[in-house]
């Protein structure tokens, strides 16, 4: 008896416990999950012209966004080839059962980082840098126009085993529902806001900065700190001393600054730890402008790093065998 | 100029935002921090005789519990050699400027699961798994009594990257703090409960005996299944068919049924995946007796398969590219 034809399509799921919606996305292919420690079937060079790099447009050619220099691009945006979220459709809420499910709704864009096919964001000049942040803000404001979506997340991931090509890109991410973390900071931020009226975060930022220990890199609009709680071994947060909780309200200026400090962290990461793979991670509030003054945007930049993960899965403990302030000293020390 | 000293006793740290506590535990080992992909400088088995066989017992003399077999053990637990939490003092709650801390207080137990040295759990003969399985609940038992703990959790982990000489071996942790997972699980089945006076647990349960689809095995007191929303590939989760939040209440005659549902789904696992790495956790109510009607304690199976893990540590978003329905097919097909 052949089995019964599978459901191909992706869709979300809600967990009706843990209240968290999953991405069921069969047609990113079950097939090439790797086991663990193996590369994944799509890393490597050995695969034909880098699909990201100058001349190779065509393989690509939908440009969602570009940004150019002279007569190239110096950033370019385009979809995502095998989207964790689909722009095309409505929501489509419904229930199975008890449970509940709606469509995989959402943007998930490719952004080329930098022509250059081998330079890491450790290496960007800060023009470069610049441009790529300003790249993200300008998808904040466009992605916020849908209201389908409530958040937008930018992911960069750094290391062999996790970029296709080796050619740095990054991830821009809508989702029509609250991811997880962010749900989570946001609870926590407006808990704390309800408590005392003042941002968890500008508190902490006051608290970090007094404190000194903690300290990796500042400047006049910035701080690079290791979280009093880090989670992991030297995860480093960047955050702007100036309350804001909106990404796209970034100010030209504060671009810049912001990319010295990005810029100036990775390469202390790469220095400290022997360029380790490591992701990083644009937190900020929803797009439809609530908890203004609750959340606090920052990017969060954690190196992977093989320690044991069992316990942090099995319960959400997390054990870090790094204080921050041990963290701190090595990542303030070179460059 | 040298740096100043670093306070080398482990703690634990809230974090403001999350409300989560974390282990700094730097006498677990900066320096043994390896690279992502490599094993962990404890792993192989090049470095003498196995702690865990027997023989070697004077290398861990401390006995907490024992079960016995004629004239030898079958099941042995001793203090871990590096704990995450200490059993001695109290737990110290303070204030560090606007952070939380206090004394990494707690239980680390190490079990050394069987005597014989190549046996996995898939391999277990029912016996075995029973005894294995009533050590835990003894255990339970035993910790609850500490009044400074409030849960206790049992972790698995399967795989060469994972364990320490290849000799089967769990752990038991008694927690003074609720671990943000199972806050979590407690958080939503109480919400549920809220709302509807019944067991989320229960009628997903109840949902799952009647959709089918994703159910993997059962016999007469036990249902394992993967879970409408697995957030990992392959996910399963064995719950009590009867509602029971505290897992020290197991019955001797369902201990052995559950035992033949945990072999059953480990050497499914192993069939369908190649034995891959895998972790398995008991997720059981606050040992203070809370949440007695809302929660459901249940094992939680999740193989380690090597997909992209930079979304979820960013955002929370799981993305799972195989639904559990086939996963349940292709687990139910085989063992």
């Amino acid at each position: 008896m052949p089995a019964r034809p599978l459901n191909r399509m992706s869709e979300l799921r809600r967990d009706p416990i843990l209240r968290r919606w999953v991405i069921m996305a069969p047609e990113r292919g079950a097939d090439t999950l790797a086991r663990r420690g193996e590369p994944p079937a799509d890393a490597g060079e050995a695969r034909g012209p880098c699909p990201f790099c100058p001349g190779s447009e065509s393989l690509n050619p939908d440009e969602i966004a570009v940004v150019r220099d002279g007569t190239g691009w110096a950033v370019r945006v385009t979809p995502d080839k095998k989207p964790l979220l689909h722009i095309e459709g409505d929501l489509g809420r419904r229930a199975a059962g008890m449970f509940d499910l709606m469509n995989a709704i959402g943007a998930h864009e490719l952004v080329t980082d930098v022509p250059a096919h081998t330079l890491t964001w450790a290496d960007f000049p800060l023009p470069q840098m610049t441009r790529l942040l300003e790249l993200y803000r300008a998808r904040t404001r466009d992605l916020r126009r849908d209201t389908r979506f409530r958040f937008v997340v930018v992911l960069k991931n750094h290391g062999a085993t996790w970029s296709r090509y080796g050619h740095s890109h990054s991830h821009v991410v809508a989702t029509p529902f609250p991811p997880k973390r962010l749900e989570e900071e946001v609870a926590g931020a407006r808990e704390y806001y309800r408590m005392r009226e003042r941002c968890v975060f500008c508190d902490q930022i006051s608290e970090e900065l007094r404190a000194g220990e903690r300290v990796v890199a500042r400047n006049a609009d910035f701080l690079t700190f290791a979280p009093f709680a880090s989670e992991h071994p030297y995860e480093m947060w960047i955050a702007p001393l100036e309350h804001a909780a909106d990404f796209g309200t970034l100010a030209d200026g504060a671009a810049a600054s912001l990319a010295e400090l990005l810029v100036d962290a990775l390469a202390r990461l790469r220095t400290a730890l022997a360029d380790p793979p490591y992701s990083v991670a644009l937190h900020a509030g929803a797009v439809d402008g609530g908890a203004q003054a609750e959340f606090h945007w920052h990017w969060e930049i954690v190196p992977h790093l093989g320690h044991e993960l069992g316990m942090e899965w099995a319960t959400g403990i997390f054990s870090n065998p790094v204080p921050p302030e041990e963290a701190a000293r090595r990542l303030r020390a070179r460059r």
